[in-house]
């Protein structure tokens, strides 16, 4: 096992990965930038190095400076967090390159699912089920109409050059779809000199479903259960569930095992996450891959029991995964609410501040990820989350009261942040009983 | 189910009931002293009420102006906590009298319980096991030893009369018990002027392992799994954990068998708990019943996923119990620990005083049940614990490496506590082997 472990990343993941090394009796080693002085990483880890300026390329970004960090320090790895450098193929290979293990899947592997197209091709490759489309351009209204009916309607039809919602249509049904594909190409044409076209089946008020997987170096791989991430406000998250409680045991196990499939097929290493975009009538279809821990990853290690973090250390020590998938046992329902500091009344700007006061609820089955306390100047340079709070309960009623008397009971002064807006969403009648989809904050809050 | 219940307690148990009602949709009503002005529990509460002043006799524990209050904020329901009234037979008998639900079992079941010699009894004709001893008194040497032979080895000798160890001897056999019985004999008629003797079975080394359990006014009975609580100074439990790791499944199901079958025999209600003395060979005896919620019961919380005082309210408004034996999922290993304000050094003077500053560690597994904040003056008329660390993790290693951490990172500044005791304790080498029983704090710390 590692001796030293330096951390490439600040605020609540980094503390969280401290915190799992020193349950591990690793050492290890914060990095810091000028701004992040004060910062609770900088204060627990056992070592810290200020690494340069503010900014994040001076800094968090700057992968020399944090090799040659760890090679100072004899920091035998790296844990890159998520954000940064946590899905930089470049990154990865460069530890590699100077013996030190990077906590996080190889380059090439985070490469070949970086790349959304080259992604989705390996993954159809693979007998995963994808969005059905086209998969060379159209050109004829008569071609097209052949393809879109094999596609399946609701259909759309997109720009091969597209962007900004230019060259797009959607079609309902067979009839509509000759003019509306006519339209689209002409406008493609005029907005960007070609009209060549793809077909994509409009998946209908989807749920964002990802499941968790987990990979050792041995071809193992374990899941440790779906989450539901449908809430989100311009494809930022903003809460996260396990399970999903609005699937059937059959659907969950298919997609489950079909994100292991998925992992085994690209020979994946480490902690990842396959996201699928789930139909009204409980068909799915992959979306994309993240090659790294999540910032919802709490709520499956609720769930599941498997601490994520010491399980990715272990394995990219070399060891085989410390669980088996017949010994997880799967128990009850968490929640996760990203306390960020930002004003929803305007435009969920961002709001750094100083924290005056804080107090930070407890109790049975609250967990709170945070690396703010009082007295702390939340630096305006990087990611507005500021808290994470965890609720899990028998199951989801249990666990949404849990979160909304939690968020009741929190305090902060000298920092606006979104606590009103996540009480709301919490009490919303179509939240609490499943009806909603990835439009749920638009549809409700921002008509 | 109740509208509002009063909480007839005070610091972390108010606060911990304070939130299941919250989350029950139940309204409360805090009761306070006037040195508890500033108490935590006051401002969590939706009404509190000063009841008297700083004694206990004169607040905590006056029982006409718990009543009165509770009528007078039309509260259904009073729940005691622990201490104080919570084992008070009267007070249970006076809250229905005047028609208030007493959360925890009746009076009469109380009054069963709490006579320690006829709870034996009531336990032995039931059938459970209770440390073999003589019924009736003995007086001759040759009778004696008869007794002792049907008892086995070791024996106790104790004269009826005695108190501070005198008429007291051990026999570890049958060549040395006729002297021994002889000089204790003596040694009792010349100390009490009573020669009646009675023998018991000594129990070598045990450990203090208790079954929680719960039951409904239907009948229903489920046990939440057992604690070992054998690291105790002077009686007072130091840590806490769940599941015992030392014992076989055999035996784990046999003393909650025992536990279920011995609540069934009294037609128990509500919270209760089970304590047993177990000896080396596995045998284990009855010791006593707490009638009423434990300091300890976050351990079986985190393992069995049954929130203990919501169960409690649902099954006092005479609700059957919400879980069956079955559907109750064991998973996990989690640990307590109670911090005191006292020194060690001092011989565990209690040491209140005001919280300069606090840090309380959060993040996966951690819970912390705590009514202390920055800036609260701790009042010196009360128990001195003020929080409860409980880690959680997959199995026993994990959880103590868990809460060492824990205890690491905990700040507390302007009060004298247990932190640094409690630290050593669980690096002790013989707690991690689980080479202990109730004497592991008198052998390694006091002599």
């Amino acid at each position: 096992m590692f001796r030293k472990i330096l951390i490439a990343n600040r605020g609540e993941i980094a503390v969280r990965v401290i915190r799992a090394c020193r349950e591990m009796g690793i050492r290890t080693v914060a990095v810091y930038s000028e701004a992040d002085e004060d910062a609770m990483h900088v204060r627990l880890a056992d070592e810290a190095v200020c690494i340069g300026p503010a900014a994040p390329s001076a800094s968090y970004l700057d992968m020399d400076r944090l090799i040659s960090t760890a090679l100072a320090t004899k920091a035998e790895a790296i844990h890159p967090g998520f954000g940064f450098l946590s899905e930089n193929a470049a990154f990865a290979d460069k530890c590699a390159k100077f013996g030190i293990a990077f906590i996080g899947p190889s380059g090439e592997l985070i490469d070949k699912m970086g790349n959304k197209s080259e992604a989705k091709h390996t993954m159809k490759e693979a007998g995963i089920p994808v969005v059905p489309g086209t998969d060379s351009p159209v050109y004829e209204a008569g071609e097209a109409l052949e393809a879109a009916e094999i596609i399946g309607f609701p259909v759309m039809i997109k720009a091969s050059a597209g962007g900004g919602g230019k060259g797009m249509r959607l079609a309902w049904n067979s009839q509509e779809f000759p003019a509306l594909f006519h339209a689209a190409k002409q406008e493609a044409v005029n907005a960007f000199g070609d009209g060549s076209m793809y077909l994509e089946r409009y998946v209908q008020s989807p749920r964002h479903i990802e499941v968790q997987i987990m990979a050792d170096k041995f071809g193992n791989v374990v899941h440790l259960g779906e989450r539901d991430c449908s809430v989100q406000r311009r494809h930022q998250k903003m809460i996260e569930e396990s399970p999903c409680a609005f699937i059937s045991p059959e659907t969950r196990e298919r997609i489950c095992a079909t994100a292991v499939q998925a992992a085994k097929a690209v020979g994946y290493e480490n902690a990842g996450t396959i996201e699928f975009l789930l139909d009204q009538s409980g068909e799915f279809f992959f979306m994309e891959m993240n090659t790294r821990i999540q910032v919802e990853h709490p709520v499956s290690e609720l769930v599941s029991g498997v601490d994520l973090i010491r399980e990715q250390i272990h394995v990219a020590a070399g060891l085989p995964l410390s669980v088996k998938q017949e010994d997880i046992l799967f128990r009850g329902h968490a929640l996760e609410c990203r306390i960020n500091a930002e004003d929803p009344i305007h435009n969920f700007m961002p709001c750094p501040g100083t924290v005056e006061k804080l107090y930070l609820p407890g109790g049975n089955g609250v967990r709170m990820d945070t690396a703010i306390y009082p007295g702390y100047t939340i630096p305006p340079y990087y990611d507005s989350m500021i808290v994470k709070i965890i609720a899990y309960d028998r199951d989801r009623m249990s666990a949404i009261r849990k979160m909304i008397s939690v968020l009741g009971e929190f305090r902060i002064r000298g920092v606006t942040t979104n606590l009103d807006f996540l009480y709301d969403v919490l009490n919303h009648p179509d939240f609490q009983s499943g009806m909603f989809s990835t439009d749920f904050i638009e549809r409700h809050y921002e008509l």
